[in-house]
């Protein structure tokens, strides 16, 4: 049984954690958070502005679930992405998801955040310290 | 700069879980949690029950991290595996990471499990229902 439960809003990740309880259906507990990092294009960076409509970004997540869910239906994931300011260091995107393996665990949160990139309308703006 | 560090005791996997610092180095902050699972060998389980002569494992897991971060340098993990019983849906070992980029972070989580599981001498001993 697949589930999946998502989320974009200018909440920290940290209030998402730890939502996902374990199971003993799935033996690959796996927790992914992007950080905001402090270089972009080799300029230092202060954060990153996220920004979305956010009822459509929104639809896009959830169809993008769908898929995956059609896809693989044998595991089940979380998924916060914050929206606002997001100093570097701290985490802007929260993947959590369970499968029975490890190896198809980290193959599935890989995918999700590469389709998050393509297909979910959340735009970056980064911040420049200089 | 990498970092590791390792723990192998009768500690819960939670009293170890948040000990790894975001860091605005690593754009990449993974947790796998290895949790046993209901079914072995298609019997129902009640747990694992998890031995080891201690200082030999430590010593191997040392030496497994030491070549991990020769070959790959730009990673820190933590590294902690339960010994006694565990329950099913309990988590038995943890392995956080963080690196760069989520690829090389997903690749280095599983080559560590892959490690530990043939290099690092734990005993598992599952506990049958029936």
């Amino acid at each position: 049984m697949a589930e999946h439960r998502i989320s974009i809003s200018e909440e920290p990740v940290e209030s998402w954690d730890g939502r996902l309880e374990l199971d003993p259906r799935f033996g690959a507990d796996v927790r992914f958070r992007g950080v905001v990092r402090e270089l972009e294009n080799g300029r230092r960076l202060e954060g990153i502005e996220y920004s979305a409509y956010k009822p459509m970004a929104l639809r896009q997540l959830e169809q993008l679930c769908e898929t995956m869910v059609a896809e693989q239906p044998d595991h089940r994931v979380l998924i916060h992405h914050r929206l606002g300011f997001v100093a570097i260091g701290e985490p802007s995107i929260l993947i959590h998801l369970q499968a029975p393996h490890s190896k198809e665990a980290y193959a599935l949160c890989e995918e999700y955040l590469r389709r998050i990139k393509t297909s979910v309308p959340i735009w970056k703006g980064p911040v420049y310290l200089d």
